[in-house]
């Protein structure tokens, strides 16, 4: 696999090895400038974000947003809901429940470090995380709104116009689908987890990995399992078909999802989706858009056949798991916002 | 009916007054002294608290499980799911959405100053908050579990039994369906909402109402509303039959629902319920215990006639509803805790 790095890692991995040097570590060894080569650490700060005031009113509007449940139809659901700050930036369905009780087509991903991904939603169809968030408020089996019904809800909470008009001071008329997404997307982009033992060791630390972790990252770059997974999100960067090698069960990759093929419809994008980031994999139970596999032993099992058409041993799978524990950050610290009351004239949920 | 008053609240009275005086301020006029005599502040510590380690943890944990969604069948509703801590501790809906999208009976109490109420739910079958926090965990319309199930799961996540061994120092095997309620509980009773304008008020800043409260106060208590909505809560220390003079509408008041004639069998208890809290009204829309009313305004009237047998001018509905909105006091401040993660046998959510 080293031979067929592409030139943006190893141009990480010089820099990388400028950073241990400098940073008075010990010579990196040969598996941390390989792992510098392939991955980079979370930053301690939030991207693309700007740090002013307008920023900062934008994120706590989006914090708002984020949990206010009256931007759903039922006003019942909101972001939290399934992505769910307290437990990995995810829900523990295999596909999440939403308005009506319905599920969803696939599993809900991690808003955590969702903004270091090239793309958005499992088949990547929207290019960032304001188009993402627009997606499920109106998805009719998620919040099952509408942007006119969403805009006028939150026009008539008093509460609401000075957040917008502070977040978006250009604005003449700032309470806007787009701006909703905006600050949705401006608070998102805050939920990152920095600081995982995987990151300590890629900054130069090599003891923040256990012997069996360094095994199993060595497993992961050797089988091959880098090639996609890569990245400040170990994954997240890139578009892979699942089953690129064996077709997994009809379970796991049903029939009826066919990737991307339904957003580009080429043939060529058949259970194509985009690579998840394994970042805090360890949370985020169940695994894949199905939702179909709990065990973590099982889905790496599961991968190693489906795309790298190996059978990894039990204990190339366990050093696998130990390394992806390593990739367990520190959460984002959140305080419940109090979101500003309803009025009288404030569309109410239908009943019952 | 100041002739009327039963003798707590005249104890009170002495008691208030000689705050007052200690507390430099002006020497209180009669609206402050008769409001001193039928209502108290909220404190600004929670009550029934000792400060001490065990306290603490035990209200961590019970945060913990405030927010766990684990705790339902579903592994899709938690506390907050109907107790938004965001949105004045309850929900926007006229009944709760529980599992599988049914609708609960009555509508969302808030869990906000609760600890205060003499019993809890609205037909005051429970003694106190552990015993409420039971309720909804097992109600096949709310969170549809079972104590068996609920423990089972908690002792499957390893993250929880050293928080149970902390807030439950004395136990050998303390992860129990009653610890897990006694902790929700303990995280509950931190759930208050000091610093009301009505709060200072009653401290001595007589200049805390606007004149249209003060004079919404004097109503509110010369037209006999402070009969029983009264003492910290302004609410929640006595029962009360809805309709003493004349009975509601039948979408306000259903017939199915005979209030604590369920609980008690007796039919003087017939339409009766605990008198709700009057604190953060103005966020706990909408009203009654039927969820019927939204409109503040037209509670307040309904109120009125079906309680006192008065017809409140409009002008005296105004006053009211601007003394109510002095009862707003402030959120509390809450950080979303960070979940211990399941493990490969937590048990699993049905589905779909």
């Amino acid at each position: 696999m080293k031979l067929a790095l592409p030139s943006r890692p190893v141009i990480w991995a010089v820099l990388s090895v400028a950073v241990l040097a400098s940073a008075g570590s010990a010579v990196a060894d040969e598996l941390q400038t390989r792992a510098a080569a392939l991955f980079k650490p979370i930053p301690a700060q939030p991207p693309g974000l700007a740090k002013n005031a307008v920023t900062r009113t934008r994120v706590a509007l989006g914090k708002d947003l984020y949990f206010d449940r009256r931007l759903s139809q039922s006003q019942e659901m909101s972001c939290n809901s399934c992505h769910d700050v307290g437990m990995g930036g995810a829900d523990l369905q295999r596909t999440s429940l939403g308005h009506k009780w319905q599920r969803g087509g696939r599993n809900a991903p991690t808003t955590f470090n969702a903004a270091f991904n090239f793309v958005q939603f499992w088949d990547g169809r929207a290019k960032d995380l304001a188009e993402q968030a627009g997606g499920p408020m109106q998805n009719p089996v998620e919040m099952a709104n509408t942007p006119a019904a969403a805009v006028a809800t939150l026009k008539s909470i008093p509460g609401y116009l000075p957040k917008f008009r502070a977040a978006f001071p250009a604005d003449k008329d700032p309470i806007t689908f787009d701006n909703i997404t905006v600050a949705i997307a401006a608070f998102e982009a805050t939920l990152i987890t920095p600081d995982a033992p995987f990151d300590k060791y890629l900054r130069g630390d090599a003891n923040a990995l256990s012997a069996e972790q360094k095994n199993g990252l060595r497993v992961f770059i050797d089988s091959g399992c880098a090639s996609c997974h890569r990245g400040v999100n170990v994954g997240g960067d890139m578009y892979a078909k699942f089953g690129l090698v064996r077709a997994p069960d009809g379970n796991i990759r049903p029939d009826n999802d066919k990737g991307r093929l339904a957003i580009s419809k080429s043939p060529a994008d058949e259970f194509v989706y985009k690579v998840p980031t394994l970042r805090n994999i360890n949370l985020t139970a169940p695994y894949f858009h199905s939702g179909e596999v709990r065990d973590l032993r099982q889905a790496v099992t599961i991968m190693g056949e489906a795309q790298l058409g190996k059978g990894l041993t039990a204990a190339q799978v366990d050093s696998i798991v130990a390394f992806l524990g390593a990739l367990t950050g520190t959460h984002p610290q959140i305080t419940y916002p109090v979101l500003p009351p309803s009025a009288a004239n404030t569309p109410t949920p239908p009943y019952p």
